[in-house]
């Protein structure tokens, strides 16, 4: 039965029957292109490869992954895109086993992409969330309804991005994003554990760090010291480095981007 | 693009825009009937409006769900049915932040139950898997790849179930059922919290246990206590009470199913 309509067993589109959709089986990667081209593709073409792995999704060749990207974007004629994709393990009646004989199931969206000049000018603000994620974030899964929630009860506060509290009274990272803060001109993000998507963004924020000569601290620090702050940002693939400038309604620094995140910003865009 | 298709963005079928399967943003149920009655409706429809509640999908009327309930189930003409139905936030394009104007999906699949007698006969093998799940099972969401994942393992070890240990040593739950314990004739499982999903067969145990004058401890228990508990079981709607014979390859008692396991099975059967 879909809505109200009774559909013969035999007769229903495999797009319901995607355990995409029961279980939240499968694993997605986004993309993203500056002025026709795409960045980082082999980084997330890698890390999409592990995550299907970790899951145990086989018989996925990352070519001719690779061969659909190149092929939906060309087609696409956007020059600023937002290339979207996820592998399923396939539909197939509902149960948790699957039968190992099903075809995992590929989607993918490419749209254009805001240039957010205004938010990267202004800033953002944001709220905190307990991190109620699963144990496996280091896993780029399908499973995003505790993202969802988050994002949803920043909204409400009037923020653009939840970050993610645990147990432990530490920041983990952003709902749809990695998170960092400048001491004393250093940067400091926390590090890389089952609990923090290895970000991509994160790395190349890492190494625009570096070149530009400031200390990269891997170490958690909790919502108290996130609030007193030199400077915020969040880093996410489809709008690279945001500054943050307010937290749980406290203003960083003078409420408006700071000169660090600002040169970060600068020399992650020699990278693309 | 769907597989290796092409697809306008205004063409694409809203099922593969669910957020569903993009985020898993949906809950779900799942009742089952015994010989053309459907057992324990208003407490799955309770249940299914409280979880809608907590992830906030509004306009979920529970009066139509009950009517597409048992019209699909009549329409289907099975005695012993399982009925499945989820509600989604939706289907709008892809963005954690959802367009309040978008109206939820309906999905509902009723199929044939095996009667399972050689399974409750001989009983099971179990096998523990870490909890992975997220800190909010109490809802009953379709973010379900830790169980899929715990599943996939207890299948590989020749076992039938995946019982999680949180990381505290403790069970919780089973990946698709509750888990209970006989020790000295008393029933012991854990107690509700937001780590335990408020499993309806569970209730029905309870009550079965009291009924017989059995006693009941609502108290968690580890693998350890388990492989020497004198009986275990699972309890799961869609085959009410099945013994576990094996845990972690050690067997339970003789290896078969209990008395008091069977007692149980035997009031539990009263109510339906």
């Amino acid at each position: 039965m879909i809505d109200e309509k009774i559909v013969p067993a035999g007769q229903v589109d495999p797009a319901y029957l995607d355990r995409g959709i029961f279980f939240g089986d499968g694993v997605y990667e986004v993309v993203r292109s500056y002025n026709g081209k795409i960045f980082a593709l082999d980084e997330h073409l890698r890390r999409f490869a592990a995550s299907l792995a970790a899951v145990g999704i086989a018989k996925v060749d990352s070519d001719i992954v690779r061969k659909r990207v190149l092929q939906a974007f060309s087609d696409a004629q956007i020059p600023n895109a937002k290339i979207y994709f996820h592998v399923t393990r396939g539909s197939q009646p509902r149960n948790h086993l699957p039968d190992a004989n099903v075809p995992p199931n590929f989607f993918l969206t490419v749209s254009e992409l805001d240039d957010d000049a205004d938010v990267k000018r202004n800033g953002i603000a944001v709220s905190t969330h307990p991190d109620w994620r699963w144990k496996r974030c280091d896993i780029k899964s399908l499973n995003l309804l505790p993202n969802v929630l988050a994002r949803m009860d920043a909204a409400k506060k009037g923020c653009d991005e939840a970050i993610f509290v645990d147990d432990n009274g530490l920041i983990t990272e952003g709902a749809g994003s990695a998170f960092f803060a400048i001491f004393d001109q250093a940067l400091r993000t926390s590090p890389l554990t089952a609990n923090i998507l290895p970000s991509i963004t994160r790395e190349f924020v890492i190494k625009a760090a570096r070149n530009i000569g400031m200390l990269v601290q891997a170490e958690s620090f909790t919502p108290t010291e996130a609030a007193k702050a030199d400077e915020l940002f969040i880093a996410v693939t489809t709008k690279d480095i945001v500054p943050v400038v307010r937290f749980d309604d406290k203003p960083i620094g003078q409420a408006k981007p700071g000169n660090s995140t600002k040169r970060l910003a600068e020399e992650f865009r020699s990278f693309t």
